[in-house]
C-alpha cells in the first residue's frame, strides 16, 4: 500500500473556529453603501433581512469566530470532509504532479453550501425567525438551506432561476424532500418578478432576479428573514472550515500545495478553501499560488469592471464594490448554474485587487471534457461548477508532464454532479453550445452601472 | 461533544479478505442444476460466461478469500465506508434505541454495487476478456459495472429494465459518463428480447428478461463475458467487506447490534452486511437478530415458494433452488427497481431455510414516508431500496420508545437516492400507487416452475 487515497480527519479534529481573512489584509475593502443615500451602511440597515449575529459576523475584524456547538453537531453529519489524493487521475494523465482534491460532495446537499446554510439557519432560529427566503441557481444553495431549516425547525421558501428549474427538476424534488417550497424565478409572486415577466414572459431568470424576489418577500414579512448563499463576508467566513480542514490534512502527509485552484461564481467555495492558505501566505509561512476559474459566459473577474453595483437586478440591495458585469446582465443558461452571477464577492474582489490570486475563464466544453476524464479515473462525477477548476488542474498537470515538475496541486471539488447528469448527457451527445462573452457585450452590460459620488 | 456521529476506519484497516459463510453453515445449499440435464453443474458449464477465478469463488468452501491488491486500490476510492450513529433520527423519534447505519452511498455508483463490480471487472481483465455485458434494474448495478470496467480498460454493455430506463434517464447518463453503453430491455438486439416484445411491445421489462439478453450476447461472443450484480455466491462473498468493516467499527465503540435490518432484492446488500455477523452468531460469540425487508409487490421470501427455478425469464441459466415467484413473474414497476427480482439468492434462501434470519414485506408508501423522515433528520436522501429497511427500523425504534428498551439497531443504508428523486416527488405529490401481491397472483406465478426429478 502506497500513500493514502483519502486523508481523513477525526470528528474531534473538526475546526472549532471560522477564519476571517479581513483581519490579515493590508487594507480593508471599500465600504458597502446604502442604495438610497449612497453612504456606508450600518448594522441597522441590514436588520430587516439578517439576525444580529450574522450582521456582526459581516462586519467583524476579529481573526477567528467560534463555531457554535449546535452548528458543529450538524457539521458532524458529513464533516470533516475528505481530502483525496488523485492517484488514479495522475496515473491516467501520466503526470509527476501530485493532485489533491478537497471533496465537499459528501454533504447533505452534495456541495459546500451547507457549511453556511447550517449556521445561517441556526442564528436565525436563535433570533426567533420562523421562515427564511432565498434564491438558488443550480439548486445547490436552495437544497442546502432547506436541509438546514429542517434541522432548526424553520420554514424555507426558495426562488430558483428558471433556467435551472427547468433543466434540473430533481433539485426541486430534493428541496421538497427536505421540507422546502420552490418557486421558479421570475415568478408572479413578487413585484420584482412581475416586472421582469412583463418585459419578457420567457425570461430564463438570473440569480440577480431571484435575489430581488426573495429579498422583497423577506423585507415585507416580520417573521421572515433572507439568506444568501455566497458573496457576503459572513458566508465566506463560514466556508473557511474547508480550508482549515485542508491545512490540517496536508499537515498529516507532510506536504503543502504549490497551487490551489477553485471555481468562482459568487466566490464562497473558492474563498472557503483559499482564505486559510492565504493567511499562511500573507504571514510568510507558505508559498502558494492561488487561481480562480470562472465560466467564459459569465467572466466577472477576467472581463468585468471593478465598480460599485447592486447585488440584485431590481437594485434593492446595498451597493457593493466588486468585479461585475452589471446587475442587468443575464448570462446564457449554461449548466454550471452556480456560476451564473453577474458580480463577484466584494471581499474576494478586493483580495483580487490586492494581487493575492490570479483568474482565468473557461468554456463549458473543455470543462465537461475534464469532468468526464476525472469521473472515469476517480469514480466521482463532479458538478459542472468544479469542472472549471478541474480543467485548469488537468492542463497544469499535463504541463508538469512536459517539465517533469512534481507540483502539488490542490483543487476544490465543491460538489457532485448527480443532479447534473442531463448536462453530461448533452456533452456526451455533442449538444453543448458554448457562449463566450465578447468585449462589446461586456461594455453594454456595464454601461448602466450606478454612479457613486466621490 | 458526545458519542461520534461517524465511526470511521483508516484505509489501513480495510479488510484484506472476503468472508465465505458457506464454510460455517451446518449444511450446504442444494446443488445448482444444469437446465438441460438437470444434473449438478460443474465449473466447465460456467466457463462460457465467467472467468476461472470467479467460478472458483462461486464454489469454494474456504472460509476466507484474499482481496487482490489491485481491487483494494480501487476500493480505497471510497472504502472503508462510514458507520453512522443516527443521533438526530433517534432524537426526532424520541427513542431510547441506538440506531446505526452503514452507508454505502459514498461509492462511485452511490450504492454497494461497486464492491463486487470492481473484483468482477478485475478478474475478467486478468483472464483477457475485452467486454462485459450485464442487466440492471434501477441502474445502480449498471453504473457500478461501467465504473469498474473504466478502471480496468474493459468495454461495458448494459441492458436496463425498461421501467427503470424510462423512470431514471440520469442513470443512463451516468453509465455513459463512465464509458458504458446502455440498451433498454426488452430490446430487439437479442432473441430473448425480441420474443418478449413479440408478445408485448409495451413490456416494462424485468431483471429476468434483461439477464436473458445480457447472457445471450455474452454466450455468443468469444471475447465477452457476463457479470451479475447479485444472487450468486461470489457476489455475496465480495459484499461481505461491508459486514467485516461494520464489525470493526462496532468494536471501536464497544457495542454490538441486537438487530440487523436490510432490504432484499437479489440479496447481496443484505448478505454483505449480515454474513460476517451471522458468523459471530453461529460461533456463539454474538447474539443478534437479523431481518430482511422486501417489497410487498415482489415478496419472494415471504410469499414465494422454495423450489428450483431459472434465474432469468427465458430459462437460459442453471436451475437454482431458491425462494421464487416464478421466472415468468413480472413485478409491478415500483420505484425500488433494485428489488424487482423474481427470486432470492440461493445461498440466502438456504440460510433463510436454516432459520438464521426473519423476513417481512412492506409497501412503497410506508417506505418513502420513512425515507423522508430519515432525510430530514440525517441529511441523506436514501435510495428507495433501503427505505424498506428504514421503515422497519423506525417501527422498531418506536416500539423501543414504548418499552424503554435501548436496543442497538444496525441498518444497511445501501445507497443514496439522488437519481431517484422523481420517486420522492411522486410520493410527496401523493401520486404513488401501491401494489400488494395477492395469494392467487402468487399461485399463478409459481404454477409454471420447472419439474425436477427426484
Amino acid at each position: 500500500m502506497g500513500e493514502p487515497t483519502k486523508i481523513l480527519l477525526d470528528e474531534s479534529e473538526l475546526p472549532r473556529q471560522w477564519y476571517n481573512l479581513l483581519a490579515d489584509l493590508p487594507s480593508p475593502p471599500p465600504p458597502v453603501l446604502h442604495p438610497g443615500t449612497k453612504e456606508p451602511v450600518g448594522p441597522d440597515d441590514l436588520a430587516p433581512l439578517f439576525p444580529k449575529d450574522l450582521i456582526a459576523q459581516e462586519v467583524t475584524t476579529e481573526r477567528y469566530v467560534d463555531i457554535p456547538e449546535e452548528v458543529l453537531e450538524v457539521y458532524r453529519l458529513w464533516r470533516p470532509s475528505p481530502l483525496y489524493r488523485a492517484h488514479r487521475l495522475e496515473k491516467a494523465l501520466g503526470t509527476p504532479a501530485k493532485i489533491f482534491y478537497k471533496y465537499e460532495g459528501v454533504s447533505p446537499a452534495g456541495s459546500h453550501k451547507p457549511n453556511t446554510a447550517v449556521p445561517q439557519a441556526y442564528y436565525n432560529a436563535l433570533a426567533g425567525v420562523r421562515r427564511l427566503t432565498t434564491e438558488t441557481g443550480a439548486g445547490q444553495w436552495g437544497t442546502a438551506l432547506a436541509f438546514a431549516c429542517s434541522q432548526f425547525g424553520l420554514d424555507c421558501e426558495v426562488w430558483q432561476v428558471r433556467a435551472s428549474y427547468d433543466q434540473k427538476p430533481y433539485r426541486k424534488a430534493m428541496i421538497e424532500t427536505f421540507g422546502g417550497v420552490v418557486h421558479p424565478s421570475p415568478s408572479d409572486l413578487t413585484e420584482a418578478g412581475r416586472a421582469v415577466l412583463a418585459k419578457d414572459s420567457e425570461s430564463p431568470g438570473s440569480l440577480g432576479i431571484a435575489i430581488s424576489e426573495a429579498v422583497e418577500v423577506a423585507a415585507g414579512a416580520p417573521d421572515t428573514n433572507y439568506a444568501l448563499g455566497s458573496v457576503l463576508n459572513h458566508v465566506l467566513l463560514h466556508q473557511t472550515v474547508i480550508g482549515e480542514e485542508a491545512l490540517a490534512q496536508f499537515a498529516k502527509v507532510g506536504l503543502t500545495p504549490d497551487l490551489i485552484v477553485g471555481c468562482t461564481g459568487g466566490g464562497s467555495n473558492f474563498a472557503g478553501l483559499a482564505f486559510p492558505f492565504l493567511r499562511e501566505k500573507l504571514s510568510g509561512r507558505m508559498d502558494v499560488a492561488v487561481r480562480a476559474v470562472e465560466p467564459a459566459s459569465c467572466p466577472s473577474l477576467t472581463k468585468g469592471v471593478y465598480a460599485y453595483d447592486f447585488g440584485d437586478t431590481a437594485g434593492m440591495t446595498p451597493l457593493m464594490k466588486m468585479h461585475t458585469l452589471g446587475h442587468d446582465f443575464v448570462p446564457d443558461p449554461i449548466h454550471a448554474g452556480g456560476l451564473r452571477y453577474h458580480g463577484m464577492s466584494p471581499l474576494l474582489s478586493h483580495v483580487y485587487e490586492l494581487g493575492l490570486f490570479e483568474a482565468e475563464a473557461r468554456t463549458q466544453r473543455e470543462c465537461f471534457e475534464a469532468g468526464v476524464r476525472f469521473a472515469r479515473a476517480e469514480g466521482i462525477v463532479p458538478a459542472p461548477e468544479p469542472t472549471h477548476a478541474l480543467a485548469s488542474c488537468i492542463e497544469e498537470a499535463l504541463r508538469c508532464k512536459e517539465t517533469g515538475e512534481e507540483k502539488v496541486i490542490l483543487t476544490a471539488l465543491c460538489g457532485h454532479g448527480h443532479l447534473d447528469l442531463a448536462a453530461y448527457a448533452a456533452y456526451l451527445n455533442d449538444e453543448l453550445v458554448d457562449h463566450e462573452l465578447a468585449e462589446h457585450d461586456v461594455a453594454e452590460a456595464v454601461a448602466a452601472l450606478p454612479s457613486i459620488p466621490g
